[in-house]
């Protein structure tokens, strides 16, 4: 099993450090809400189909896994109301993840979803089928030409592998000003290789005029080292870095480790688009989320730069944790979370500090 | 959650005793493997659909659970190749259990299989899209007029709940010679309301000219207590009395306890697929597997009757544990297997014991 797999596979499962991590994801789906909602509606008015098929790519497991596509569900029933239109479309949906997410979870949780949107919509809401798809988005997932919407949130700045040549950014574990250009590219190459092969899957996959939304961690600037999209795991490599001095890491178990992930630019996502030529875009944006996101603001207090900084790092423990265990083990884990989160707070409390999130809306050509 | 809803979801559960349940349900796989065979066939060479989708309903966790569909698309791809015909087409897959089921487990098993799959056909074989429908097959799964094949086994004996009146039923767990008319039409009233359920719901589903193939453990007679599908829970109702007598079990416990199946005759099945109306019978077949079929037989010894009693006592367990427990309590089931387990072995040391499988294969109608 590849690294990647088992970070994004891990990425959202409920442990104790989930709630935070669910809080900048929930954050995030509501923020760029109005563009999935324009894009379904597009679809849905345009086709009026009579089952309107929707796929939600890296779904996780969680309380996030049915918001989008329970908003999904209600825009258009909303739409058809307004229309008055009499008979809705059934809903065919689509969740993927990898193979080792939490499907289980997510199933028992149906019964109850169905229940409360049955509850909110009426009576004459269509059918509402829902399906698991275990496997990689970077493959096909789904019949040819069956797709009428795609949304992935907060998935794809994940690469199928960490790129090669990593042992030459010694010290770093993800991009960073100090890092050769060899690694610079080959995280640049891994990336179009595996957002091009993404592109080409989905293209296969959705009707014409079908329509795909994502949001992508990323940055606004066009350096992939810059500070908004690396400071965060340069963080952490310091707190590493701290342990590797302390004699609880070896130097060079620290030199071969890398993060896969790459956080591309507007201008990076949108050249792969165009290079593939199968989908128009109709939006590109980015937005800004303040890391202090990740904690419960209503439980902010005098200490709350403190508290920002240990939910960061708990946030960021959901995420990076299973990668991090297979390489360094477990036993240096709750130091190493602990050293992050004083990292954090120190500088959560000198400067202001935000992810960058870009959301492309496309439309497949006819 | 209904009582049968606790059985029908752990049928299958990979505990100690499920390989003894799982050996029988395969033995009963590759009975009916020519029948199922034969209408994919006829499905695929009629339609040669750009994508075929195949539903294997009750899907359970377990060795058996991709059995079925990995025949079927290794029966199309050898029509295929006898056909000439360039391009394969793609499969989509629904497997389909309760919402409790182990769908990870199945989906972690995919990998493997998939690959398996890819070996063995070649690589010019269609890809073969897999999902998890979590849901009562008494309910609607499947967008309108999608699947071309659907096929359960050894699922359909379940009711959706238990029937009314069966505290009437007095020491009697199942339908028994000595059960009184209202419950013998209780039982057979909700097999009548579950399985044109069914129907209604799968001809909503099923493309025109679609196949279905169904097997259920029934009966050849017409009496609904005769003792070929009655026998196996009058020796379970025998071991829990021994348990009242003992003062291990209250009376009043056992008397309101029934077991949420019915085992329909083929004429049975007949007649509501004939009040249904959406499909012509293709085939209606009774079979039959003995009861220590449950035990892997190249284990058998001297002592193989004693064995086999215990092997069918495992199976009955992982089937009907989840069910008493529910009802008694864990902690007699130890004691209550031991006893079924030396009932069992004593009557099939006199005995012939046999299981009756029902199978009918049937076309959606124009």
């Amino acid at each position: 099993m590849k690294v990647s797999e088992v970070l994004h596979m891990n990425g959202g499962i409920g442990d104790s450090s989930y709630a935070s991590n669910s809080l900048i994801q929930r954050e995030v789906i509501f923020m760029t809400k109005a563009i999935a909602e324009e894009a379904v509606s597009d679809v849905y008015c345009s086709k009026f189909p009579k089952t309107l098929c929707i796929a939600d790519l890296g779904c996780s497991s969680g309380p996030n896994t049915l918001l989008v596509v329970t908003q999904t569900v209600k825009t258009v029933d909303k739409i058809r109301k307004k229309l008055c239109r009499q008979s809705s479309p059934e809903f065919q949906i689509y969740l993927n993840d990898l193979p080792g997410n939490d499907f289980n979870s997510i199933f028992r949780s149906l019964p109850r979803v169905q229940e409360e949107l049955k509850e909110e919509i009426g009576s004459e809401f269509g059918p509402c089928f829902f399906n698991g798809v275990p496997g990689s988005f970077y493959s096909r997932l789904c019949p040819t030409s069956t797709l009428h919407f795609v949304h992935s949130s907060y998935s794809l700045m994940w690469l199928s592998q960490v790129p090669k040549g990593v042992e030459m950014n010694k010290e770093n574990i993800y991009l960073a000003s100090t890092s050769p250009p060899s690694v610079i590219n080959a995280y640049y190459e891994q990336f179009q290789k595996d957002f091009s092969m993404f592109l080409k899957c989905r293209s296969e996959e959705l009707v014409s005029g079908g329509r795909m939304v994502l949001t992508i961690l990323g940055r606004k600037s066009e350096d992939p080292t810059s500070k908004e999209c690396c400071y965060i795991w340069d963080l952490l490599a310091m707190a590493l870095k701290q342990m590797v001095s302390e004699g609880l890491i070896e130097e060079e178990k620290l030199n071969s480790f890398g993060i896969p992930q790459y956080t591309p630019s507007p201008l990076e996502l949108k050249a792969e688009v165009e290079k593939e030529r199968s989908f128009s875009i109709n939006r590109l944006e980015a937005s800004e989320i303040n890391w202090a996101a990740c904690g419960n603001k209503l439980y902010s207090s005098d200490d709350s730069f403190k508290d920002d900084g240990y939910n960061v790092a708990k946030c960021m423990r959901s995420v990076a944790e299973p990668l991090l265990v297979r390489h360094f083990g477990e036993s240096i884990m709750d130091k190493l979370f602990h050293k992050y989160g004083e990292i954090l707070s120190d500088c959560m409390s000198k400067e202001e500090t935000k992810f960058v999130n870009v959301t492309i809306s496309m439309t497949k050509r006819e």
